[in-house]
């Protein structure tokens, strides 16, 4: 048995009383065990505050960005480690697995190279602009960082990547970090936390891990601190309402649930068709589903669906489920058994809303190497839902698994208000190449959406499949989704900077700030 | 009495029951009356969501831009009218009221320049860049208006600005607006919202006025709304906190208390130190120093504090107090009997906390052409705190009115920790011509601030006065002063916009988007 530590004040530390066991969805068995009870965390915040941000904001852009290289090197070294970590708590295929931790390194690194582009600077300028009618007086937007801390609440679907991308903005913005990865799968986050640590390119205070609950941390946010949270539409909301947060104008920045749509337009070609097929079929399965961005509800035109379902059944046949250590098995289990449970009364919610099954079963899967009594697996699994208008649930309740609903369209704007159904999302995806009809399409479900990806004949071969963040992109959405904007290059910094409009002689704006 | 109607669903409104009394604040005596008890607020929202809303994003940034310009003119040709129920319903003087209302016409002159800028787009476009290693397949962030509502609720000392400058932003978004003054001093907003209505620029359901109480207005606020806000920072914490808010993710802008710092720099040159002094004089006596922008504490380099102060009370000692309808009085009262009390109340505070006054008087004033019995008047007020770090009422408590606290320093870090106790602000100003300080300062304080005006010898004679909010700059500040940004030029759009990353085939992208 593996027992995690918290790494806080520069010191590897372990809470005490009963701990929480983490284990291996695979199995059901106990495989590390983790406490932060006891820790006060007012001197964790003063830490970042006075050692670690000084420290980051000292340093340059492009120096902080040699530390998220050096960071995201030492995850590379550590891959297979990190793997076998991933497979054992989270349970993980090796491709799953590889999904996160290469992320992690992958966004570290295009951070990296995004600080080595801003270079020498402190802070961010935006362009010069006349203020009055004499031709002196300027005003120029300066971003600095804020002079708090940042704390990460992650979700338990990446524990590698998701401490990884919130860090990297925040690291390069120049704003001290406190990660919290939900307890569950904070195996694969300690071991990380242990490779950048070893590393050595961390400056004092700079990054603290929290394996556990998060005590009595987030009563310490001020308002120079920022809060990121990713996970439960309900735990998002209660963040956003803590006393301190809402009196002291604390940022905060929520990801959480989201009814990401796929929509097939009539009359596509044969490449758009198959990528369509290929990003549905990979946006159920992998990861076993749980991923933010998975694609929970399909909108087919009703000339294709009896086609789409049983191509579709044709691609998920292939999905070997099982023992995710095994290389045949394509899917592995959800991570706990309390997503089990969830699930399994999501996919009720959703029958009970109108849509039916037509592949899979919610409660019995063939399993290759793993027993169904002991580890927490399904199958993967179609519903249908030919009254898509009437289908609540199906709009507004996310089931976090490999599951996901087909419903017929044939009219745009109908189509536009379903879409816009789920309140707010991640993540749209578009296949079709009717160019009259793709931007009606897109400008009628942006508003609802941070991301939308348009699948045309002439990208089949390129696009990536709508569940991928790319740090190039923001991630978040509006409504339901929490409302925030993480990533996007260097528009995430924005959130951990303060903007401040500066105004005088423009020549000392210039020399100053330029 | 003028009874106030409220515009609603394109009609002129008035509540039921026992309305609320507002008065002329110079002599008590009542001039309005206004109810909103009865109106239910649900139809209100859908007009603006299903009229206004779509008759507004059917226009180009062009074409809202002239409606813009519409509305600016129509204010500007009604000024003598405006300036007169200002004068009647908020005791300003004439000076103080064009600063309200010539505010209000320059700010929706300026966005109309903008709409023209932007011409025929509906929607606002970022570049575009690669995602992946192949050519085609690119990403471009743009941005498109929330299809709901904007709410806007106004504080007391800008009744005419405070619906402008707002408006201004939404409706060149594409964002219908419901706006909502503060009832003590509604009576200018109903007479300018006659003004914009009669001019017959406003599409349907574009506008509507709440003249007075908002009822269950803000129930309905929902994910695709935003609510902008300025008055009190414990109003905005519960505006922020309501349920609905928070559970849709509605956008929330804040622009609240601000205990904005003038900072005094060693060896001014002359024209630096009388820029200095004609500013904090301004910007105490200005409005009644009823302006969230106006300077409450004045820190001076400790060679020329009795200096200041024997000036300054020079210059106040030119400002005559009374009735501002005439011509010779350079200052009128507070806005209202709840002003005064609170006024009073804060004085009281600042002196308990170790500031004595060195200025003035709270509780007498000698008037011209006013009974002070009647009016809500007071005196310009100095007081001054020469331990500056003990005085812990003068970082945190807001006086509305026309008072500031002189303090002296002399450490650059030590000034740069007192500035930052105001928690965060919306401005600060640091005169001065030490060009190795002047960065380390304005960097040291920027964090902590929307806006910093730097006062040099070189624009002393071209330099707005930091009180003044120009709509090219950010508005707003961090942390106490409600961590809100408005304004700022095309910057502000974007609160009434959802950022949308589309990605696709690079040359479909041009073309739809570019």
């Amino acid at each position: 048995m593996i027992t995690l530590k918290s790494y806080l004040r520069g010191e590897w530390v372990v809470g005490q009383g009963e701990p929480v066991t983490l284990v291996n969805p695979t199995t059901g068995e106990p495989v590390a065990e983790t406490s932060t009870r006891g820790i006060d965390f007012g001197p964790v915040v003063a830490h970042a505050r006075d050692v670690g941000g000084p420290a980051l904001r000292a340093l340059s852009f492009a120096e902080r960005g040699k530390i998220l290289k050096a960071l995201s090197k030492a995850i590379h070294a550590s891959r297979d480690e990190l793997i076998e970590a991933s497979i054992l708590n989270a349970g993980t295929t090796r491709s799953d697995a590889k999904f996160d931790v290469d992320g992690a390194s992958g966004t570290l690194a295009y951070y990296a190279s995004l600080g080595k582009k801003l270079g020498d600077a402190r802070h961010l300028a935006e362009d010069s602009e006349q203020l009055t009618q004499g031709a002196r007086f300027h005003g120029r937007h300066i971003w600095v960082p804020l002079q708090g801390v940042a704390v990460h609440v992650n979700a338990f679907n990446f524990p590698a990547w998701g401490i990884a991308e919130k860090a990297a903005v925040a690291l390069l913005a120049g704003v001290p970090v406190i990660t919290k990865p939900a307890t569950s799968t904070a195996l694969l986050s300690f071991r990380m936390m242990e490779k950048l640590v070893e590393s050595g390119a961390l400056p004092p205070g700079a990054l603290q891990l929290v394996a556990g609950s998060a005590g009595n941390l987030l009563e310490h946010l001020g308002p120079q601190d920022a809060l990121a949270f990713t996970g439960s539409a309900d735990t998002g909301r209660k963040l956003r309402g803590l006393d301190n947060v809402l009196s002291s104008s604390t940022r905060v920045n929520v990801e959480a649930d989201s009814l990401n749509a796929a929509v097939l337009c009539a009359d596509p070609s044969d490449d758009t068709y198959q990528m369509f097929l290929r990003d549905v079929a990979k946006e159920v399965t992998q990861k076993t589903g749980q991923k933010c961005t998975a694609t929970r509800r399909v909108f087919v035109h009703a000339s294709l669906i009896d086609r789409v379902q049983a191509d579709l059944a044709e691609r998920l046949d292939q999905i070997t489920v099982g023992d995710p250590s095994l290389s045949e098995v394509r899917m592995g289990p959800l991570a706990n058994a309390q997503q089990l449970a969830d699930y399994r009364a999501g996919v009720a919610k959703l029958e009970a809303s109108g849509a039916r099954v037509v592949y899979g079963s919610a409660t019995e899967v063939s399993l290759v190497g793993a027993d169904a009594q002991k580890g927490y697996f399904v199958s993967p699994l179609v519903l249908r839902a030919d009254a898509p208008a009437e289908a609540a649930a199906v709009h507004a309740h996310e089931v976090f698994g490999p599951c996901t609903t087909l419903m017929p369209w044939d009219d745009a704007d109908e189509l536009v208000s379903l879409v816009a159904r789920g309140g707010g999302g991640l993540v749209a995806s578009v296949y079709g190449d009717d160019r009259d009809l793709l931007p009606k399409l897109v400008l009628g479900i942006a508003p609802y959406h941070g991301r939308v990806l348009l699948g045309t004949k002439k990208v089949a071969d390129q696009a990536i499949s709508p569940g991928l963040v790319l740090p190039s992109c923001v991630h978040g959405g509006p409504g339901r989704a929490g409302g925030g904007e993480e990533l996007g290059g260097e528009r995430g910094l924005r959130f951990y900077m303060q903007r401040c409009a500066v105004q005088g002689d423009r020549a000392l704006l210039d020399k100053f700030f330029g």
